[in-house]
């Protein structure tokens, strides 16, 4: 049994109508128009509601960031690499046209970069998530409540060996892109539109392991027009997500003229300005 | 004076030649390669180092994540939004073609999220950043850590009253740039390429406020697919501004066919494999 704490956690955790909820705590002391929401959305999925004094919560749930709630939750079951290779339940498009898009994370150990990833993947619709056993972050409330529920949306699949999961993959025709520092090519110049691919993300400074490496069939890399040489890991793997998710919703269509909306605005005639 | 810890970001601070720097501490205990590296590139830049017992570092950070060294900083000086409107010092291309990007935060409070996004505009090239002097995270040793040093190259504006400094930006031909969970349209619309803008991110959670939000000429949106409805304030931001740099640095050159490097790695034939 685990547990979830925060009103956003806990909301998105009833509303994703997982049955792995086994029951919620709100503290006595608070009565507020939110956690009675809150309250009703968990009678509603037949959810127990229990009050308990806020120092009980607080001892529960190790930390008085609360916000007067906790959900206890049954052990999360993941899936196994098979699971995630199989068809994805996505009816809205058929499964031949349909490009899967998996997200490996090797070494990922800080459980604000996991829950922040796990948020981004699901915003740019990633298929599934690979993470081994060891040497990640385990998926506890900070990485639920970091993840703003992600966590319990993403389909999450536990390996013991990451480098057998992705000779597995690429079994499967799933192309592995890693992320570099001294990858190449720049990663807008992969094609992320007619291929299904697994992009693994590394350590945190250190990068991606020498066997992982070697497994990558491609290894990218992120410009950095700057002094600092890399990005933070959540923030790598959320640009390279979304430029996936841009390239397979089509090309972008730049309107030809920029228009001002408000014609209460006054500026110059000129497009160009003081500095340019 | 402020104090900044940390083999990275310390080394980050004395290698941007800032003349801030004061002198380093060094602890006493530990003798490793990296803090006598450290030591001997604070000497070549004349910044004078000492060595302290450990927990002497420890009280002057208030912290035990120092790793055996900490920097003592002149206290920042900050840009007026003048000075960040004044062309830019870039000697590499002419003035007249490069198209500046500013990056403006509307009470961003959580310092891991203002030294993340001030590391991902470093990363990305952004011109500037506009910080509002209140209701902003200040730029605290946390910040400068989590920013990998980058707090110490991006241009910082500090202004008193955000709405007038993004007016101010917008008389200078600036095009002002909001994201918005119910804007449009979608980020990747937007011509970055072409226009002088500057992105406005909103708080974590509540978005911009509405004042900021009237002087936007554009509510951009990032689409999410999944379930939960907006992505954490630092990634979105790089989203963007990565987005912006795509833009501008030139279409993106598909490979007509991707080659796996590796001759080694079987895979069956056919591109369509299992689950496609």
């Amino acid at each position: 049994m685990e547990v979830l704490y925060g009103l956003h956690p806990v909301e998105e955790a009833l509303r994703s109508g997982s049955s792995r909820i086994d029951r919620i705590s709100i503290a006595r002391e608070r009565s507020d128009r939110k956690l009675e929401q809150l309250a009703s959305l968990a009678r509603a999925a037949n959810v127990r509601v229990s009050l308990e004094p806020r120092d009980q919560l607080t001892r529960i749930s190790k930390t008085d960031m609360h916000q007067g709630v906790v959900a206890f939750v049954r052990d999360r079951q993941f899936l196994t690499i098979e699971d995630l290779l199989a068809p994805a339940p996505r009816s809205s498009e058929p499964a031949d046209s349909h490009r899967r898009f998996f997200l490996a994370l090797d070494s990922v150990e800080d459980p604000h970069n996991l829950g922040a990833l796990l948020r981004t993947a699901d915003g740019a619709g990633v298929d599934g998530v690979l993470l081994p056993e060891r040497r990640s972050a385990p998926i506890t409330a900070v990485v639920a409540k970091t993840s703003a529920g992600a966590s319990e949306h993403v389909r999450i699949a536990r390996v013991t060996n990451l480098v057998r999961a992705l000779e597995q993959m690429k079994k499967a025709n799933v192309w592995i892109v890693g992320l570099d520092e001294r990858g190449t090519p720049d990663y807008t110049n992969f094609d992320f539109a007619s291929t299904d691919c697994c992009l693994v993300l590394g350590r945190e400074g250190a990068g991606l392991h020498d066997l992982v490496k070697k497994t990558c069939d491609h290894l990218l890399r992120i410009p950095m027009a700057g002094q600092v040489s890399s990005l933070n890991v959540s923030v790598a793997g959320a640009v390279v997500m979304y430029e996936a998710l841009r390239q397979r919703t089509g090309p972008n269509q730049i309107p030809a003229v920029q228009q001002r909306p408000s014609p209460a605005h006054k500026r110059p005639k000129e497009r160009r300005g003081l500095g340019s």
